[in-house]
């Protein structure tokens, strides 16, 4: 079973046929990055409409089972998600909504201060905010997933350690491994696994060591190193890949419409568009590489399996229900 | 088996223990007259809080089965709908979203020419227009009910044989037993029922005969002799029962935001307000009155049945989901 904790692809039935030669069963992909709930539900109505034109290759997730039915027809299930919770506005009311439509996880925050928490690119961290205790109360209760991927430090501990049930940081990798910004240090991987919480290692060039240059074997051993440190079980894939987007993508998800400024967030004035993806992972029909190296480094076949997708499949059966079903 | 076909009450837990102490199982809820896209997701919300915290009494229905379900549990199961399409706006990608949150029945129309048909109030019925060509289709694909209570003739005419699917006239009664404007001659219930549709008969005192001095036994002959004439299969129950509404409520389904000036629909400047209900039929404790009324003029069982709730039920059953399942 192979399951991705994150893509943000330009979608087209290209990369949907280049997910059913990687064999990736399921995906989370993202819908919002700063859109507000209607322009949010309008990404709904785009994916909807995949789903009718392209009822071979992909199907809507929205529990694990539907992971099986699209095993057992050939196709991927997409799972949908926000990299910052302005699809809900001010309105507590649109987590409910939100997951009815599909949604399955929500980051608290992208780069900036939101609502309901502190993003890693601010100067001053104040954790979760009155209604970003709320709110995560309510996600629990629906079975929205706590995103904390973008969250500065002190904010993404204390959701950990607030939310009642597991969170998730989908797609970055330990910061001692490669010093990014978007890198999670020890004590913030430590919060969201000691809690049942998963990490999604990332293929993003700018988490990785090297960058475009990291060799499979440098992030593989990476991955054996974190599994002997934080347990297996709390890690999956998350590869953030943004297959085909134009530059102009990037600067909407850094900009997005508040600021008048360029903002380079983890690129420069230098290297301002989409990095070049490592020539072992290029798209979704290089899956079999990071499970051939997993194995390569010494890794079980069992735990091969549990990164690979098994991980995640366990995480989406207990998350994303009612809390009391 | 009891169901009703449309209501639109203040609700309240007493109106929730009425449903329970009438027996109801299910019933069509309006909750939108004029609203847009986002008001109505508000509404969507306020039931949202309302099954949250009256979880013993009321239920969410999305598919007959919920009847069942609700009628084991003791609870009554609340089906949406809305009665103009204002909540799709000009967004034919919107007829999905908004199944997908619950709603399952959706007037072409109030009275008012709307994007996709004419209402029962303008001097000149079009028909069904471009874009209600392109809505009733995809109403047809997902499951969303075409419901014609509020349009004219030639619109509902034309609506029942473009659908490709059964409508419903939810609220309305034959305009030979009681020529109001907003009850439906012999053509247009040919029309529906023809094609497999349904109607509802309303209590709403201005489309019953003498009104609110309307007699039981005349109510149920009524329906004796609708059934006579269309077969009995095609007939049920849609009360219009608005109860414990302030007269500003009626004001908005009749004004919106449309006019400046006060329209006073099946009212008048001498009586703008709600009706008083007859005495046989007041709130939802009273179902059992009807039920007898039908066993009093003549009705077998199986009819009084079918009228109850049966054939609501056999036709949510048929109407509800994706057209190829």
């Amino acid at each position: 079973m192979r399951i991705d904790g994150l893509q943000y692809a330009n979608w087209s039935e290209k990369i949907f046929r280049q997910l059913r030669e990687g064999g990736v069963d399921a995906i989370h992909v993202t819908i919002s990055y700063h859109e507000n709930f209607r322009e949010t539900v309008l990404n709904f109505e785009q994916w909807n409409r995949w789903f009718e034109r392209f009822p071979t290759l992909i199907m809507k997730g929205t529990t694990a089972s539907d992971i099986d039915v699209a095993r057992s027809t050939n196709r991927t299930a997409v799972f949908f998600g926000f990299q910052n919770p302005s699809p809900i506005e001010d309105d507590i009311g649109l987590v409910e909504i939100v997951h009815t439509l599909g949604a399955r996880f929500m980051q608290l925050t992208y780069n900036n201060q939101s609502l309901l928490a502190t993003g890693c690119y601010e100067a001053h961290d104040n954790g979760v905010t009155r209604m970003g205790k709320q709110v995560i109360k309510e996600m629990n209760r629906v079975g929205l997933v706590v995103d904390m991927s973008h969250s500065a430090d002190r904010s993404t501990i204390e959701a950990a350690d607030i939310s009642e049930r597991p969170i998730a940081i989908t797609h970055a990798n330990p910061h001692e491994w490669s010093p990014a910004l978007r890198n999670k240090r020890e004590d913030v991987i430590r919060a969201v696994t000691q809690n049942g919480g998963m990490l999604g290692f990332s293929l993003y060039p700018h988490h990785l060591k090297d960058k475009t240059e990291c060799t499979l074997e440098s992030f593989c051993q990476m991955i054996a190193d974190t599994a002997a440190k934080y347990g297996v079980e709390h890690l999956g894939i998350g590869t953030d890949l943004c297959q085909d987007q134009p530059d102009s993508i990037v600067e909407w998800m850094r900009v997005g419409r508040w600021s008048k400024e360029i903002d380079y967030g983890e690129g420069s004035a230098s290297n301002p568009g989409f990095p070049p993806m490592p020539q072992w992972f290029k798209d979704n029909r290089d899956f079999g590489n990071i499970e051939s190296g997993l194995a390569a480094v010494g890794m079980s076949a069992d735990e091969v399996t549990a990164i690979m997708g098994g991980n995640w499949y366990r995480f989406f059966s207990e998350n994303f229900g009612p809390l009391d079903s």
